[in-house]
């Protein structure tokens, strides 16, 4: 007799003679991205289509065991804590502290100005600056930002998008004082306005000379700093917006889908430069949908590259990731409960795959993390690291009948909205139409109402509270930062040759009217003193401004 | 081509050439139980006799996916957090704390004197009464300590030993003195003798004697508290002094042996007590070897019970288990990081389904934990229980290719020793002998000797370290309490029937001396507030005390 009815003669005689006298938990269980979870998975709950179609050996097609041969026993995960606050002396003493801790790679956090193309002195930046990242206006700010760091040594990973090309061309031009060849460059900059649009609202221009501004870095990086992720498609922040797993998967690789038609349709060869993008997930607390999560995001991404780009370099078919732990699953209530969080996240990410993760700091739910509990965070990592002995073996769950069974379930679900967003015109019209945006709208309003009517627990929150008061050690940003940094930015508009920063500045205009690559001219007018603000206030008065529209 | 050829393939034009470039980062990886970890598991590395003789269905032989049916999608694991200091009042207060946080069994810990069987005014008892646990000499110390507390509604396990039967007369009175019908008691002794002789060390009386008090424990408990588990078989404390994770197993299970057919030497039918052992693991850092090492258990326990026994009721086939997270694994040093590893080893028990649970607290290794530390660490299973989803679908490891390939090695393994241990005579025998003892000191010894030369890295300890001292809030014991606890004591004896005292002191040592059951008469003498030193008094006289050999 074939196992799914020896399953169904166990369900009948011993199963739902106990449940019927003693019910489940629940009528029907069901995954945070709703998908119905077997009572027990048995081999019968997904197609085996063979081990080499659907798993394969790790570094190679699909890449579901994970995208190197040797994953974590060659070498762990980069353990990249995002930090950045204030000025950027402190940051610089952070980064340098956490590098000291054995952390691998920079994460460098950047303050809303930033983020939108604003000067710490403009009247726009009043208030913010400092606030959640580091304020970088111009290429000296950069330099001490990154003073005594060998550039040659770290990887270095930006969360900056609708200027994203502005702060690489000031990181390779500090790189080049430093005496580093561009070549040896290892980071990443975020540099996805997609998810912008989508989720996270700090766009600047409208999508037309975004995308843009993207296929010139992807065009520059190819050829001058090769070993550079010129782009990180990110699922995080639709994610932490409400969607759900699925969906995250989805609206990625559908932006990433975008991406790589708009290289291709400005000439660009798919082997050239697919190499070099690289993707951002959430880590969010249901561990087994996450660990199948990941495998199915690579599984998929190689078939995507493969079959439908044609890309003929197996590098161009690996999905390569960073991840964060979800802070939006943190809680304010019981801050000590954040760590149990993280490191249950942390450990699906590692099992899952990544390449490197960041583990929020309890008390990131409240304010900025204090550098002690930053270290708890790190420390999460490298017990999961060097004591959990995942890292000694390659994607350990695989085979599991219930991972292998979401796999695929992520995988089908995910494509079906690949196909719908297709049939839309793809995922510009689809952001544009607010479809997307509507879709993570609508499992957020779930996920909230799950929680008011205590079908999902969140403990401290609906479930098992305390009257006490939180105590804990609170960072706090400086006021006087602002003002120091306003007065350092009039000095150097002082000093500057303000005759040849008006000459680069008309140049910089002809050429964002032209479809000349921005990049190495931006990279002159940085080295030139020429600030952040100033270099997309010519940008904004060529391209316009991006207003959203009322989504339908 | 077959799987394990395509391996060889990939191996050699994949792998090979990477890795002579950028070796692995270690020549060997091996688990803690010394078993090699392949890079990564195929189908192939185990021996796959179907699926029914390998897994079956939970509620099912062998029971490899656990002993109930519905697992976690009927109810969750018993939160059973080991606690218990000073005087009866104090614990009894802490209990109800606890079940009030969500907590949904006791776990009572005894101080050093009684576990010993030695009153609190005993000169023996000096300097330790109340300090690692409470201190129960009377039924008025077990009426404190249970006070307000209905013992119908929870499940008590109680951690204790030599004196097991008459810690358990002394619940069983006060349940009647509630008017509790003792057919409703839930709960544990350990009362597992044999590893205080391989490991603890807190037996008083010879072998002989002290199998015989456990026999008969498991004949009166199965006549009149048929849902009390007679005994809780106890690996934890064989790891927790250095064993690995297969010697666990093997030596626990060797000990079940012994317990087995001493209860079949003594009249008992193997299904009349079988379903009332229960078992007690720990649950360490390696997260996969854990897991796999509850699934092997499982699936050799009923391998033994079924063939070896010929046990027919299918419950005398289930291995239900209690886990502890691995004090020996937490650190004094960066205390905060025990957090993470308590939720990692308290996923894996989960994982490896197991009925009950105490999460360490973060500062157990360095004192009595802390009412705040306490509830972080049930918060933890909370967590997992509510939050992770793995509590959602039964054995979701299932099917994994490393995960059945490590059951399978684990099982072979310890079933390797038992038959070792069997050759030598049997549990007793090989304790006598010191051959356990030596195995598991050989075993800490290689792991200090690992951690020493850095193979094993311990975040904190020899890797990673701060200078920073630890800053942590501090619970101690008032001196006061030993000197009340005496004038109480002392009170007892002087308002009691000391006629009856003697008289029953008296019979005693005569049922002591036939084979009659002693349980009914320890009941009795609690009943007329003859103290636990008392009785030990008793039977120290009739048995004399247990005093090991130098080891050979």
């Amino acid at each position: 007799m074939d196992l799914k009815h020896l399953k169904k003669e166990w369900e009948e005689n011993i199963l739902f003679p106990l449940t019927k006298i003693f019910p489940e938990r629940k009528k029907k269980f069901l995954s945070p991205s709703g998908l119905e979870i077997p009572n027990v998975a048995i081999p019968e709950d997904y197609e085996y289509k063979g081990y080499l179609e659907d798993l394969g050996f790790p570094g190679d097609y699909p890449f579901t065991r994970g995208v190197q041969p040797t994953m974590y026993r060659g070498r762990h995960w980069t353990m990249r804590q995002y930090a950045g606050f204030a000025t950027a002396e402190e940051s610089n003493e952070r980064y340098r502290y956490l590098l000291q801790q054995g952390q691998t790679g920079l994460s460098v956090a950047f303050d809303l100005p930033t983020q939108i193309g604003y000067d710490a002195d403009d009247p726009m930046a009043a208030g913010e600056v400092g606030k959640v990242g580091v304020s970088i206006s111009s290429i000296c700010d950069m330099e001490t930002l990154l003073k005594d760091i060998p550039l040659d040594k770290v990887s270095t990973s930006m969360t900056i998008n609708a200027p994203a090309a502005v702060l690489l061309a000031m990181y390779i031009a500090v790189a080049k004082r430093q005496g580093v060849n561009t070549r040896q460059l290892r980071g990443t900059i975020q540099n996805d306005i997609l998810k912008e649009f989508i989720a996270r609202g700090t766009y600047i221009f409208p999508p037309e000379p975004s995308m843009r501004l993207i296929t010139d870095t992807f065009k520059y990086c190819k050829e001058f700093v090769p070993r550079w992720n010129t782009i990180s498609i990110s699922g995080y922040h639709i994610r932490e917006a409400g969607s759900t797993a699925v969906q995250e998967i989805a609206f990625t690789l559908a932006d990433a889908i975008a991406y790589v038609q708009a290289a291709i349709d400005v000439g660009l060869e798919v082997d050239q430069f697919s190499q070099q993008l690289s993707f951002f997930f959430a880590a969010h607390n249901n561990f087994l949908e996450e660990i199948a999560k990941f495998r199915a995001a690579r599984r998929l991404w190689a078939r995507i590259m493969k079959d439908r780009f044609s890309a003929k370099d197996p590098k161009s078919w690996m999905l390569r990731f960073h991840t964060q732990t979800g802070g939006s699953t943190l809680t304010a209530q019981q801050p000590e409960n954040n760590v149990v969080r993280v490191a249950i996240q942390a450990l699906a990410a590692v099992l899952g795959g990544t390449q490197s993760l960041h583990t929020n700091s309890k008390d990131e739910a409240l304010w900025l993390p204090t550098e002690k509990s930053v270290r708890v965070a790190l420390r999460t990592q490298q017990i999961i690291g060097y004591e959990s002995g995942v890292a000694d073996t390659i994607d350990p769950l695989g085979g599991s009948f219930y991972i292998e069974h979401l796999t695929d379930e992520i995988e089908k679900q995910a494509m079906a909205y690949i196909e719908r967003i297709d049939a839309i015109g793809g995922a510009l019209t689809a952001i544009e139409r607010g479809y997307l945006q509507s879709e993570i709208q609508e499992s957020a309003y779930q996920f909230q109402k799950s929680i008011e009517n205590k079908e999902t627990i969140v403990v401290g929150v609906n479930a098992f509270e305390d009257q006490e008061e939180v105590e804990l050690e609170r960072l706090s940003v400086d006021p006087e930062i602002e003002k120091n940094q306003v007065e350092r930015l009039i000095q150097l508009r002082m000093q500057r040759d303000n005759v040849r920063v008006s000459a680069l500045m008309n140049e910089l205009e002809t050429v964002a009217k032209s479809d000349g690559n921005l990049m190495p001219h931006l990279i002159t007018c940085v080295e030139n003193d020429i600030t952040l603000g100033e270099i997309c206030g010519v940008l904004r008065n060529v391209w316009g401004e991006y207003h959203p529209q009322n989504w339908i």
